[in-house]
């Protein structure tokens, strides 16, 4: 079968020619990818920046966001069969260990994650394991959904875990709507009554962030500018900054806007958050780190896009194309999430 | 009456002959200082650190951990009486603000902050609000308790806050057992089960902490061994950091020593937390900010120090001996809490 | 001036020539009345069904659910001026007693209850507190908010309470769409995004609450047929009941439509729940019991009609007519919330 | 091997030499009993009252509290190896459902309850499942702690839920201090700073109540006066009752203990709870199903014992004598719990 191939660290992927996957235990699932999502992550990865902290064993096939339809199951699998449609969490959890046990499974002690450690779905075939499947409609089509499996539940599981902090009239600050910024406030729409304010340094960005729900938008050029803006707007700060980017001086930006007791969510990563601690104990103010979501945040995920809350916007390559879309990625010509189909 | 007045900055304060205060306003209340407590904060008063935030109008009296018997009330004050003893909340809050509705009275947005930015109760009598005064049974002496009107307050709201994320097997980690701290390991004790590991500089402070329930104490020396220690007995980190010096890289410490989900609870200050964003969201850690304890807190605190549950260790001075109490501070000669006594 | 009196139990009250009421305390707001919400609870309390609880010295002034202009105030009173526009928390709460410390003013030690326990708003003026008002933008119109201080803040509270429990693919059931249904359904919309089933004997009430958001609705006529449909649409039964009833059996419909783990709100009352404990442990359910709402409750309620998400349904009444006002809510000839205007 | 088993309703219980249970599925565990705990509930399923709820096929072999050594693992299983102590989960849960990925597995909707409606562990070997095991430190004697798996974690799971509810200051009710109640009182004392009194009509129970933390103490006889006197202890009811009993009238004397917003939680079956809505709303009380704990329920009570904060009081008997032990039970001649030892 074709699969996306990394061989060296700053070299660009190459689509070869491999073996299928197949069953290895009997918790395991073969899955027929429909499609794998394409996300700033797999820029990183072949920069090498998650070599030190995933070091896969190269070459290895890239894709962690996925979607299609099981092709084998282990022995050990029964809630789901050969052709169901099924999305898959990026993460294969245990099931067992303490962190799996209250349903923080993207911090599962004994998994591997497919695409950054083991082989992922930039492929004809992938392997995965019972915990990761979601079983969907089979009216659904992979191409449609496979974003959600990664940039959607890590935008969502910020808001979600937000949530509690967000009571009507409260603010929200969302930085970045981009690929998982414009999930984000769809799901601050769905689950909470906040008041959205967006900053973006795209035009088209705050654009598509006014059509799906956005209060107010703000372009970002000059941080003192658009801290007074947002003071102004949100009457004090706000309750809640979720930071989409992270890097090249939002990380400064997002804590200055923040009012006292509230809270800077951090989603985006490549810069660093620098504070005074007679800052962090006077103002009360809290950095929550977020990573990828749970298997639970993508199950509600795919019900609110079931009920039409959240809507991905998508653009689509072969997955011979890897290469092309990768670099329209990189070069900031790709609107929507870019999506390989095999 | 006498009262310990603050005339500039950089220099010490005098114990002046200044007029009592009376009440202005219904909602007033005057009380006979019995204790007043010493605090670190008092030192960077004098310093100027708290002028950009409180700016206070020199001069005025210091002291913002009080205790003593009600002298005179407003009109509209019915709650307490003339004669009966009194703690006082450091802050005289409104009670109708949004923070005050929700019991976040420290952050009131209309209040005052006796000692920091009005006269405090370094003196024979002070002026309060109805709003900031537990009422205490007669039997109970205010040199005895005045010290948890701040240090005992802003210990144990950080230990309150973090009590849910700290179930049964899990480890918390405090780092300084001094006025605050140890404090904070006998309120951990008190609400909760986790295992407890402190790390300070003194020997005389850890011998401290293994006699009111520290589980493990590590002396401060170097981060790296004791970053590897605190890994080993927490098999893999703590799932809260509680720092109650927040500088001279204890920050840089706290974060390292958490493990993945864990929480940096930050109640010194002085330093700077300095973290890449990859790290916050790769561990999915957080930073949370601790100002000083809820009216509620103190509440609370009054009671299990009733219970037996929470002691303080203090050392006695007659108000006229201010500064040489708070020479004994600045130099490390007081062994436990400092209280003036008018 | 004119005032709507209840002399006896059982008995119409009367509209009498009263002297209107003065500041007494420093804490106090006299109020001229805009309008006044009519309730179920004033039958019950003509009825003599409150008496019990809150014995008030009859003659008096009915009125629960009001809103106006300030008149007066106390001597302590500064955040309110005459002329404000405002609408007012049913209870007047002392911001001093443990519940008022933490938020939950409505079930305040040191209280009045105007309309129930005091005279209350259907008069020309009333006097309430400082902590009870909220104050309005001057565009507002008393008669379009009035019924949200009563009916409105009863209905969003347990809406509120439940929301952590309504995560996206759960089921909440509302029983009763009437004056504290229709909020209720508006609620859940605005803070939740669960699957909303709404249960009612009116083929109107539920035409409307299709028209404000249900998911899906069901005419009440037998239990077991409506249990079935419940459980058909919920996949299990409801994570959540919502009983704006509470009487004529719907008390044993909510705990059988539960599923495990559920939980059943109570707002309304007359009936009574009788759960064998075996069936409470084995399926885990659990019943809550649920007042009019904190002053919280009505500032966010205020917020969610201020950003057009809640909307009152009314009928608009002279005072004078009130007894005619009560006739029809008596007698099922109210469509909406009945008002009052002095 | 020799089996306890049920063959008919109303009829004792047989000891029988049956098959050894073998591994069947790639999930199975085997385990070599080494103690079986005795259960009220064993009671009640000899007399049907789990019968239509379990429906187990007869004839069959009963014990649900059982901990021991592993003896075989199936083809899927790697986190525990032959020979390891092992307590048990009485539920075989999935890992894949909603309950299972919340942590809420007493809820798994694909699980066994071995000795409920499978075989159990009165034997000398049982079938239990991966995800039921906790392994163990090899010095811990199955007969010390078997009791835990179903007694000690049902007391702790209600706990354990309440626990937030427990501010210091707050006072728990616990009525019932046998089996269950005696683990209740001690996991309040080690996660709490609760005030605790304890009803009984035991005056040794009550005796060790006061023993291991009981504040106060009351001789259950007269509902009248033991209300009385827990409204005096509590200064006017308790925020949370845990009532161990459930049946003979402690529900209506729980309910009654309440103070306002207090919560009523339900651990003992075999009465109704039966309350007024107008009750139920006008204090805003609560009533709380308390099933089983869940598998971090065990964990964290192992952790407890451990710390020597959860001792267990046993009765031995060797498995032959279960009859005798089932005896002694029903007529109250156990004191503790009792242990079956193969």
């Amino acid at each position: 079968m074709k699969a996306v191939r990394l061989h060296r660290y700053k070299e660009k992927p190459t689509i070869d020619e491999v073996d299928e996957p197949t069953v290895k235990g009997p918790w395991d699932i073969i899955v027929k990818v429909g499609a794998a999502g394409l996300c700033r992550t797999d820029l990183h990865i072949i920069e090498g920046q998650w070599e030190p902290i995933q070091h896969p064993k190269l070459p290895y096939t890239l894709g962690h966001e996925n979607a299609g339809w099981v092709k084998a199951v282990g022995s050990a699998v029964t809630h789901v069969a050969v052709g169901d449609t099924v999305i898959m969490h990026p993460i294969t959890s245990c099931g067992l260990c303490p962190a799996c046990r209250i349903g923080n499974d993207s911090h599962c002690s004994s998994s591997t994650f497919p695409g950054l450690n083991v082989d992922g779905g930039m492929a004809e075939v992938m392997r995965t394991n019972a915990r990761a499947v979601v079983k969907l409609d089979p009216s659904l089509q992979p191409r449609d959904i496979a974003a959600l499996a990664d940039a959607g539940i890590t935008a969502y599981h910020a808001v979600r875990k937000a949530s509690n902090l967000l009571r009507p009239g409260s603010h929200a600050v969302v930085i970045g709507a981009g690929g998982l910024g414009h999930i984000g406030i769809q799901a601050l729409k769905a689950i909470t009554a906040a008041e959205i304010t967006v900053v973006d340094r795209s035009e088209g960005a705050l654009e598509l962030a006014r059509e799906i729900g956005a209060d107010h938008t703000l372009l970002a050029h000059d941080n003192d500018a658009v801290a007074k803006q947002v003071l102004a707007i949100t009457g004090g700060g706000a309750h809640v900054v979720f930071d989409y980017v992270a890097e090249h001086g939002t990380e400064a930006l997002s804590t200055r806007i923040l009012r006292d007791s509230g809270s800077y969510y951090v989603i985006g990563y490549g810069g660093t958050v620098s504070l005074p601690t007679i800052e962090v104990i006077s103002r009360e103010i809290n950095v929550v780190g977020n990573l990828v979501g749970t298997y639970n945040d993508l199950v509600e995920l795919m019900t609110l896009t079931a009920q039409g809350k959240v809507k991905l916007h998508t653009k689509i390559y072969p997955l011979e194309a890897a290469c092309d879309a990768l670099d329209d990625l990189d070069h900031g010509r790709m609107v929507g999430r870019g999506i390989l189909i095999p």
